[in-house]
């Protein structure tokens, strides 16, 4: 299972703040961090202020180690930093002893991670405010409301993306006239239909719409100028495999829906898992796939 | 240099019709070929008619022989049926004497063969009919407008392509909502802009629209359900080659445009030419060119 474990320490020990990603040393002063640490501690001190007195309150300004990994590849489109920040809120917020709505500290790590703060079903609102202080997630359904689901991930390259989300979603914006229809007149029904979809567990409809809605966000990449790609050459063939594995069935068994990367998220139901990685293994066997 | 050569021939010796394409004989029944020949011979019966008698008129019900060569990849999106539609309506005018408006003619074989009737920079008027018969082409400049304006096309793969464009476009039409929004929203604005760049020979101007336009072209074909592919890694390598050489200048020095294949079309003017096939040269040695 895919998974992003952090470990906040505090202690009048530590002489300086420190923080390691999958074991080395990094800049625990990217801005983002700093927001997110800031804003965790913010609400700490509010909430003492309030009379909510620890018996020994951690102090906030003793320094801070943050350790965290993740055991799948880390900026290659699978969401490593929605996952991160996520996590690393998280383990602040239990250090400090702060509570409730953290989705928005979250967001100010990584704009997705503040979806990563719930399990199950999550949207992400995009808001009104220009400063984005509602633009929060709420769960739409808990994990327990489908359980039948499964979700596979065919990992094509762990390599590094060249264009991070963040940069690419700034330069699309700027620059592809598709996107700004897509924002306006496509995803608010899209968005509506899918919740219906999940609400009542309707595979097909949640398939064909996930596989729509990949392909175009992918679109407005290649409207970007200059053109952001990040499906590559077996990744198309993945996509071609899901269409004949449901042409073949005559149904949506499975969908596909791929993030900033080349590497293919993969929805089914239980029942086909194991049909579908059988596929998979003839189509892209282990030699063919060290060569990638 | 890309060409296209058809050779028609009318004789009452000829038993039956027959077509010959690459040297191979091919289905001379196939409805595209006939209507062509059709709508000629009917002007041609019409032109007769009006007064026009020849010496010798060539008769209308003698069975016709037709050998089409292309000296580059067919149906690989390198627009091998509209120079094969265009060059067969202009050799059955020839053989039958008839004159004029060939354009409508030629664009019952291959929509895009109706552009290229003409040479120099022709635009395709999408029409109002819903029968098409106002969907025709018109010169915007001759061929001597913008001498220094060079067209290389780097050939990627000679393969078939597997979604024919005609069909392709169908498929798109009726799946994807970016190529609605595309043609009401985004086409006729960037065709005045595009005039208007070759009027004023605008390199910059004409170079960056035309790959704004190809990308988004190809985006829509993402868009479209199931996705269509045109453009493959090799593809990309280019295009982001011709990125870097742009950046490297400081300006708009290269352009790429891809039609429904993975065959790239690079603009540029006479001075550069030398110089970027060189870079193409060192980017993809014939070597690894072989491997592809």
């Amino acid at each position: 299972q895919l998974k992003t474990t952090t470990t906040a320490a505090a202690s009048r020990d530590f002489t300086e703040d420190r923080l390691w990603l999958n074991g080395e040393e990094a800049d625990v002063g990217h801005p983002r961090l700093q927001a997110c640490l800031r804003e965790v501690r913010r609400l700490a001190r509010k909430r003492r202020g309030g009379g909510a007195e620890d018996a020994a309150p951690l102090s906030l300004s003793y320094k801070i180690h943050i350790a965290t990994e993740n055991n799948f590849p880390t900026a290659a489109g699978l969401a490593s930093s929605a996952a991160g920040y996520a996590c690393l809120v998280s383990a602040l917020a239990r250090l400090y002893g702060v509570e409730g709505e953290l989705s928005e500290v979250a967001r100010r790590g990584s704009g997705s991670a503040c979806r990563s703060m719930f399990g199950g079903f999550v949207q992400w609102q995009r808001g009104e405010r220009p400063d984005g202080r509602d633009s929060l997630a709420h769960q739409v359904a808990p994990e327990t409301h489908w359980p039948e689901l499964r979700v596979l991930v065919l990992v094509v390259s762990g390599e590094k993306k060249q264009v991070g989300s963040t940069a690419g979603m700034q330069t699309s914006v700027a620059t592809s006239p598709l996107l700004k229809h897509r924002a306006e007149a496509v995803v608010p029904e899209r968005l509506a239909l899918m919740i219906r979809h999940i609400r009542e567990r309707d595979f097909e409809g949640f398939g064909q719409l996930a596989m729509q809605d990949s392909n175009q966000f992918h679109a407005t990449c290649l409207d970007t100028f200059p053109p952001i790609f990040y499906l590559n050459d077996l990744s198309r063939h993945i996509i071609a495999l899901a269409h004949r594995f449901n042409a073949h069935h005559g149904r949506t068994k499975v969908a596909y829906t791929f993030d900033a990367g080349p590497n293919a998220v993969i929805f089914t139901l239980a029942d086909t898992v194991a049909e579908f990685v059988e596929v998979v293994r003839r189509s892209f066997p282990p030699a063919a796939n060290g060569d990638q």
